[in-house]
């Protein structure tokens, strides 16, 4: 049986745990899967990472290009992330003629195509599980075991950063400030949070995901992204009384007049199987036509839960190689379904603001949702012995635009101080 | 693109689903998943399923060996079950080159090797993810995705009725006898509910289960089934009351003196993943070196769930036919583990007796447990009027072995009336 080689360009959090895979287990690869994978040659820009690794001197390299250009090695792991240096990596290994694995979900969702098309006119193979959810596996069930599917909804908890923080939030109140320093304490969340908290990560992941359910191209930029940041304990609360659970999900839909694609915080029933998701873990929950609900859960993040599924991959591409069966499953997105404005939404809306504790209040801010057409299922007011009542509306299902246009006569009458948080509340 | 041709041996509950399946998007496999797959043959033994499904009279016979012979046919499919007829018919498909799909979990569970090794000696593909979880993808992430995992465990939520039946005792107190009869009414349930209620059906999926995760064969007549009958709603509350949910629990765990597997009614905190799967839902809690915990949640059983398990396989079948690479993954049993003995097992374990209201009954209860080293964490007394008490212990850890040694000399004692439920309490 002949050894299939990899490279692997990236020596951080993720390439640490695929070495360490491959320490612990390269041997029974043969014995668990059929093949002989060796882990060859490295690639980082601090040669102190080989080192602290324990890999031999004569296995690494700065260079790259020298990597993509060994025609000893059979896959390319890419690690460093990012679209620049990262796409061209990836183009140059895939058009060298060598398979790639990746856990880039930027560089997917934004040039997912030009990647894939790269793969197919090599005959080679691209794979990236790790790219979603981090070691849960859910774009090779996507792509093989719920194939005979029509998948109507792909959503879920695909940022385990946020996830701890409005889990922190639910538990023990503490502020956005709090939970974010708290996650930082603790190393999952970045110095710059950005990514995270923005739901810029979660708009790259669910467009690939969107992507191979609905058989239909959709990149990053498609994805409206609304974050956590301006979300407070109070609102979760408020959510927790009616009973729902806040959660920052990234949704994708297939409807009659296209794909309705987003990512904002949710107040989704406690009962609904994502509710209870808590802490750093990742769920992607799938309705298919045949399969009904499922759910896959699991660890979003980290080192070897992520290297879990790159290796995975590997393995899966030697298989392919020992075979003669590479690019036995290219891209799927041989359809061109419009992606939905979000304005044309139609759900339900959580609505938190302060007024003046004042008589008639109440009847003008009414009537604003009223000229709008939008219909009023609750109102919560609370009142301190301040001039002002803070007042949480939730409304039967309205579209976003009806929505967005009542807010923005509200925000300016006189009665009213400042409208706080705005939260979509779907039931599924 | 040559079609591929396939055959359906049993019209009955799965089957329609597959025709169902195929009648609604046989046309979109060539775009959704790049193959060309049509149903043309049908066998059962009833020719009134045929016409209610609509099928054509030249397309449909009553004899499964005209199917297995014909030269047309490339994949079949095996859904009328058991370990009789259908083994024979299983490996006569095998042995005439063609690929077998099934949901069999008995004959994967029981015959597993010699239909594995039939298939590897023709060079086609045998494919059984819909026989453990209905739609819920598990095989395949088993053997692909976490393939680069040591699986420390397996273990689920794998018979639907039973886990509907405890539902309703949990949260309406029905007893034994009501929600087995409810589970009847709604079709969860079969008139001779054995197999469900008594473990067997969920002994033969946790068996398959292990096979794969521990790359070493057990068989049905491995696992110590222990099923839901002598549960009371009683048993039920009092597990509620200390924190834990019952589930009827398929366990797999690897081990250092080998391979620990069991079916029977478990203590799991509230807070585990799968204390909170209820109603005919099904999930499977996988636990691997690098990927940490994950779960497979979704409908275990019903029509089309399980055709699209079925459907799934079948157009992976077809994209290996296509691309020549039929084969790609056989058996991966390349280790010979032992199965331990359930005496050997260690964990905590909850009592429920009756004993004759009277001083010094505890104390020579406990005299006998700790006779044979078995600690005791908690005590719960429960004294009606009558002249007998409900006693519910609750062990520290201790062997099965010392436990049932203890219970038969606790049960011929003069104060006590009868022993009622034992339950494993895991903690995980």
């Amino acid at each position: 049986m002949r050894t299939v080689k990899v490279g692997l360009i990236g020596l951080g959090t993720v390439g640490s745990g695929v070495v360490e895979i491959f320490q612990r287990h390269g041997e029974d690869f043969r014995r668990r899967a059929g093949v002989e994978v060796a882990l060859t040659r490295f690639v980082d820009r601090d040669p102190e990472c080989a080192r602290r690794l324990g890999l031999s001197e004569a296995s690494f390299t700065e260079d790259a290009t020298e990597l993509i250009e060994n025609p000893d090695i059979d896959i390319v792991i890419e690690l460093i992330g990012g679209t620049g240096a990262a796409r061209e990596l990836v183009l140059a290994a895939l058009s060298a003629g060598k398979s790639v694995v990746t856990a880039n979900k930027a560089l997917m969702a934004t040039h997912g195509q030009e990647v894939m098309e790269a793969a197919a006119s090599s005959g080679v193979d691209i794979a990236f599980e790790a790219s979603v959810g981090g070691g849960i596996p859910i774009i090779s069930p996507l792509k093989h075991c719920l194939v005979s599917n029509e998948i109507t909804s792909v959503m879920g908890i695909v940022n385990g950063t946020t996830n701890y923080m409005l889990t922190r939030m639910a538990e023990d109140g503490l502020d956005y400030h709090s939970a974010l320093a708290e996650a930082q304490n603790k190393g999952f969340a970045e110095a710059d949070p950005t990514a995270d908290v923005d739901g810029h990560d979660a708009a790259a992941k669910i467009s690939i995901l969107a992507s191979i359910a609905f058989n239909s191209r959709v990149v990053m930029s498609d994805v409206p992204a609304e974050g956590i940041r301006s979300l407070t304990p109070g609102d979760i609360s408020y959510a927790a009384e009616m009973g729902y659970a806040v959660k920052l999900l990234a949704i994708a839909s297939r409807t009659d007049s296209g794909i309705d694609i987003r990512v904002h915080p949710t107040m989704i029933p406690m009962s609904h199987p994502l509710a209870s998701v808590n802490g750093v873990y990742n769920a992607i929950y799938v309705v298919g036509d045949a399969v009904g609900e499922t759910m896959f859960f699991g660890e979003g993040a980290g080192s070897l839960p992520a290297a879990s599924a790159v290796v995975g991959d590997v393995i899966e591409v030697a298989r392919h190689i020992r075979s003669g069966c590479l690019g036995l499953v290219g891209c799927t997105c041989n359809e061109e379904l419009p992606v939905r404005d979000i304005g044309d939404l139609e759900t339900a809306y959580y609505l938190r603001m302060l007024v003046l504790d004042r008589p008639g209040v109440l009847a003008s801010v009414a009537k604003v949702f009223g000229d709008h057409g939008v219909s009023l299922a609750s109102v919560i007011q609370k009142t301190d012995d301040a001039p002002t009542a803070e007042i949480v509306y939730v409304t039967h299902r309205a579209t976003e635009h009806a929505v967005l246009a009542a807010l923005s006569e509200i925000e300016v009458l006189d009665v009213v101080e400042s409208i706080g948080t705005m939260l979509r509340v779907e039931e599924f």
